[in-house]
């Protein structure tokens, strides 16, 4: 099962029509499960080598479990679940505030929430809230995004 | 030139002396080049295909000039910034306002600024304000961060 979640590593029920265009209320969720490797190949991407992220031993004696995944890379699930629903979606903005922190082999559900929706220049302007879950269900991240949507109608991922 | 500024990927002379601890005002900058590599590893690690950041084709007919770096990893070089001059500093929060495309191959300037700073519990709790430029000067990226920082004395990253 785990191996299964893995490869999809998505829910495929997702919490709309796919039939219907995107409308405030709607939610999308798409889960993920980081692992040290993960931690190694971000660390590599973004020159960040905090210690917090790659040494157990550094992260258990600053109070934490074990390594600590980088706040922007569980974030990076906000715009992953967007855009695999709205390919070309453009980022605006997003808030972030790291309630908790997240672990390697823990499973994370990312959910977005439509809260409004706008025309303008014939793309959507689109506001969300967003939150991260560990799986016994305490959010871990939450915030809001904006992004401009070139369509309403979800694509499933 | 290019090649040395690629293998330190920052700017060494840091608007701060490095003999006293981090104080409101003190800013700290680093540089980075995106090449389509990063954006490709970006893709596979973040598992955000969205075609906008991988396909210069879909780029410039959304009305881009080329593929666009996601804001995630743009967003990226702010904890770096931070956990690179205090290892082990933990992210509380970021805001993020995406104000311009960052392109590949462009030099993106981020920097983030301290304003303010308090004790809690033998650490640092810290705001900045955090912002890339492109080379043109343009604010690209613009936000605010709250970190817990182990110590203010900085490390010479």
């Amino acid at each position: 099962m785990a191996t299964i979640k893995r490869m999809f590593n998505y829910i495929p029920t997702l919490k709309y029509s796919t039939d219907s265009l995107l409308k405030s209320g709607d939610r999308l969720k798409q889960t993920r499960i980081f692992s040290s490797q993960d931690l190694v190949e971000f660390s590599k991407l973004s020159f960040d080598a905090n210690p917090l992220h790659l040494d157990p031993e550094f992260a258990r004696n600053a109070g934490f479990k074990d390594i600590v995944v980088p706040g922007m890379l569980v974030a990076s699930l906000f715009p992953r679940i967007i855009a695999s629903h709205f390919p070309g979606a453009v980022y605006a903005s997003q808030t972030l505030h790291f309630r908790m922190p997240v672990y390697v082999e823990e499973e994370i559900i990312g959910e977005v929430e439509a809260t409004s929706i706008r025309e303008s220049k014939k793309k959507y302007i689109a506001k969300f809230t967003t939150r991260c879950f560990n799986n016994t269900g305490v959010v871990v991240l939450d915030g809001e995004a904006m992004a401009v949507l070139p369509t309403l109608c979800p694509t499933q991922p």
